[in-house]
Parts: C-alpha cells; sequence; structure tokens
C-alpha cells in the first residue's frame, strides 16, 4: 500500500455563503492528494499526459463528517491499496488542524488513450513502479 | 416521488484540459437539479435559509459514464424518492444532448439549525408539503 | 454595435462565507454573455474552436458595484462596440433582480491558432459578419 | 512598501479545455497572495472577519501575458504599495517556474462592517501595524 500526505490552506473562494467549503470543492482536494501520491512515486500525473495517456474519474463517493472552514489548514492522506490494472483506485482521508477526520471518500479512475478516447493499459514505465516492491 | 428536469449549458469555465467537464463540476449540476425541484415543490432553498435552517451534505456519490463537452445543453433530471425526515436524499441522471444518460449520482443532506450548528427538524412547512400528497 | 442579454442564476457554489458571489466568477459570467453574443451573431464559440482557433483573454476589467446573492436572477448584457481585428473587446453589464446595475467590465481576447499557439487572423468567415452590418 | 511571495502549484481542475489556466482562476491566485501578504504582517484576514470586519472587492484589472499550466509551479508576489484607508489595494505579479512574468494584476478593496454592511474605518489594531512602519 502506498500513502501520500499533503496540506492544504482552505481558500475563501472554495467557502460557500454557508460558510464551510463546498461539497464539491472536495473533488478537487482529492486531486491534489493524488497527483502528490503519483510525484512521490515518481511518476507525476502530467508525465502520463506526456505520454498519451488520461485519467478521468469513473466513480466518486464521499462522506463529509465535518466541515472545513476559510483558512483551516488540512491534511490529505490518500491511499493506493491495490496495484492498479485498467483501473486504479485512490482512498482518502482529510483531517483538520485538530487532526479531527472531517471527510473521507474514493475515486476510481481509467486510463484512457488521449487520441482514441478509449481505455488502454497504463504505461508499462508505470506499472512497473509496483512490480518493484 | 418527486422529479424535476432542468437543463444547463456546459461554461467553458466547467472544463479542463482533458476537454471534458471535470468531474468536481458535477456537484453544482446536481445542486441546481436539487435547487429547481425544490422550487418546484413550491419551497425554495432560499427560504429554507431565510428561515434559519441549512442543508449540508454527508454524502455524495457519482458514477461519470460518458464525458459532456463544452457548450453541450444538458439535462438534468432530479428526484425526491422518499419523505424527508432528518435528512432528505436526491438521485440524479443527467442525459446529454442526443439523449444519452452520461452521469448518475445521489446526495443525502441534513436539516441543520443555522445557529447552534446542530441537526434540527425540517421545517413545519416544508415537511407538510409531503402530507398533502 | 452588437448587445446581447443573458440571464443566469445565481448558483449556491458561486458565493463565499461572505454570503456574496465570489469576486472571480464574475469572470465565468462574462464568459456567459459573450458566448450568446457569439451565438447570436451565428458564430458560435465552440465553431471557432472547431476551425482551430482560440480566444486567450489578454485583459480583465471589473468594478464591482453592489454584491450578487444567491438564486438571485441576474441579467447580463454584452457589448461588442468595434469591429474586431487581431483581438476581440467586449463590454459586459450585470443588472440584479431590482433592474440594478450591480457590476460591469471588460475583456479583450485575441485570435490565437490552436497548433502554433501564435496570434492569428479571425476566421474569413467570422470577420465576414461584421462587413454585412 | 510591503510585499510577500507566496507559491502555488496549479491544480487540474484550474485549467480549461484550452490547456490554460482559466482565465477567472487568477482571482483565486491574487486572494492567495493578499491572504499571505496579511498573515506576514501579523493580522490574518480571518482576524479580520472575526473583528467583524469583510473585505469585499471594488476593482479587479488583470492582464494575461504568459498562460499558466497545469501543474506549474508559480510564485505569486503581492504588493501593498499605500498605507490602508478606507480602502485597500494590492498589486500583483505571478511568475512561472521559470522565473517569467506570466500575469499582472491589481484589487481593490473596501473595510465593511459585517452587520451594518455598511463600508466602515479598518480595525485600528490593523491600521497601527502602519504606523509603526
Amino acid at each position: 500500500m502506498y500513502v501520500s500526505e499533503t496540506k492544504i490552506r482552505v481558500r475563501y473562494s472554495e467557502t460557500d455563503k454557508m460558510g464551510y467549503v463546498y461539497y464539491g470543492n472536495y473533488a478537487q482536494y482529492y486531486e491534489i492528494g493524488r497527483a502528490e501520491l503519483m510525484r512521490q512515486l515518481g511518476f507525476p500525473y502530467r508525465k502520463l499526459e506526456d505520454q498519451g495517456v488520461f485519467l478521468p474519474i469513473i466513480s466518486l463517493n464521499i462522506k463529509y463528517i465535518k466541515p472545513a472552514l476559510y483558512d483551516d489548514m488540512l491534511t490529505i492522506k490518500t491511499y493506493l491499496k491495490e496495484k492498479p490494472e485498467a483501473k486504479i483506485k485512490f482512498d482518502y482521508e482529510i483531517y483538520n488542524d485538530q487532526g479531527e477526520l472531517i471527510n473521507k471518500g474514493d475515486t476510481t479512475l481509467v486510463f484512457v488513450d488521449c487520441k482514441t478516447k478509449k481505455p488502454c493499459k497504463a504505461p508499462e514505465e508505470f506499472l512497473s513502479l509496483f512490480n518493484k516492491s
């Protein structure tokens, strides 16, 4: 299993009139989490796209436990629990300044060829990262 | 069961470099869908907040079937299948110009008192809408 | 001079904890305004991109006069005052439900070739729309 | 004059189908810049709101020089050139990884009393920061 931790500070633009982070913005936080996990694995998401492979989402699930507030420093924990095949699944937990779990969820993404827009295999170089371990 | 249909046109700002609607933006589409359903029920969400009740989200689930593209005219179908109690659940389906189902999901929200920030009962006037039917 | 009017309803996601529309979201409203003006001219922005021409922004100026609130039905008036050449400039005014001018601004965009990423001439077909009038 | 430097990494959600950062998102970058400048001054924006004062925007001007791309690490330089009175003006410059100036602009904000929604004086404690220097 791979885990990464990323810190982000809540932006004013991310709050809504309820005073909380708008519920759709957690998708962005998850995106930041998985991008950092891939960077730490040594294969930034940008490199994947440079090699002609996109990773669109097919499934998103979120549980909202406590609100996040403006200027909070959040910690995103991202987990890659299974070796990716045609799909890749990430799990997420978000913690606030006080170390409380405020949000958790998961996303499933598929490897897609930029040109054909069809599902494809992940690049060998990417998959080989998981054979090593 | 209550159903509403809303049309929205995809904004340029809602796309990402993949050329598709960014996956987090469907949360906004769902929000528009349920706001229109509540308006059609005769109880706009704004009125709920005016009465001191918020509706934060506790759960969001989305399946992405096909991408939505810039300038597409989408149809959001929103369903309220069960009478709300402490919680209220909406189901959503999004169709593209060709009538294809491209996205579906659901959200669960809880009634919260603006002042105490604690769960509360929905206003009587709102609940009575469902007794009538 | 060309003018178009578009109506948009303020989304919850567009508000911030101040309870107003977040100041950056007016850029989206302007985008919707000019997209509708181009559609009414008979040359939707999507068609421009289909022909290999992008319209990135080089300048944005906004004056915020009064706040816009959740669920407000806004009217965006978009003006094209000068025949486009290498650049195209749009002016905007936004009015609230009460007919008050709450925001005004302008954007200047340049025609760019999708492939070379260099400035280019607008498509003849687009320019010819302005010769006719 | 006060200056602060903040680094931000471009999020996927911030790009649009052109492959560039969407032009409206620079407003968010500016917000981050001025929030960090205020934090460094010893008076975080959150504290201002806690004291019952909002800072809505009255004017935004942006010049777009070069595009910002996904995953770019940008540097936001924020300048406070004049002592704030009823208004406070910030100037911004954004640089890419290569140290190129890609964007510049300014925002003017006014101090507003949360309750009356009327312009007000900045808190003494905030203004006194500028007397010291």
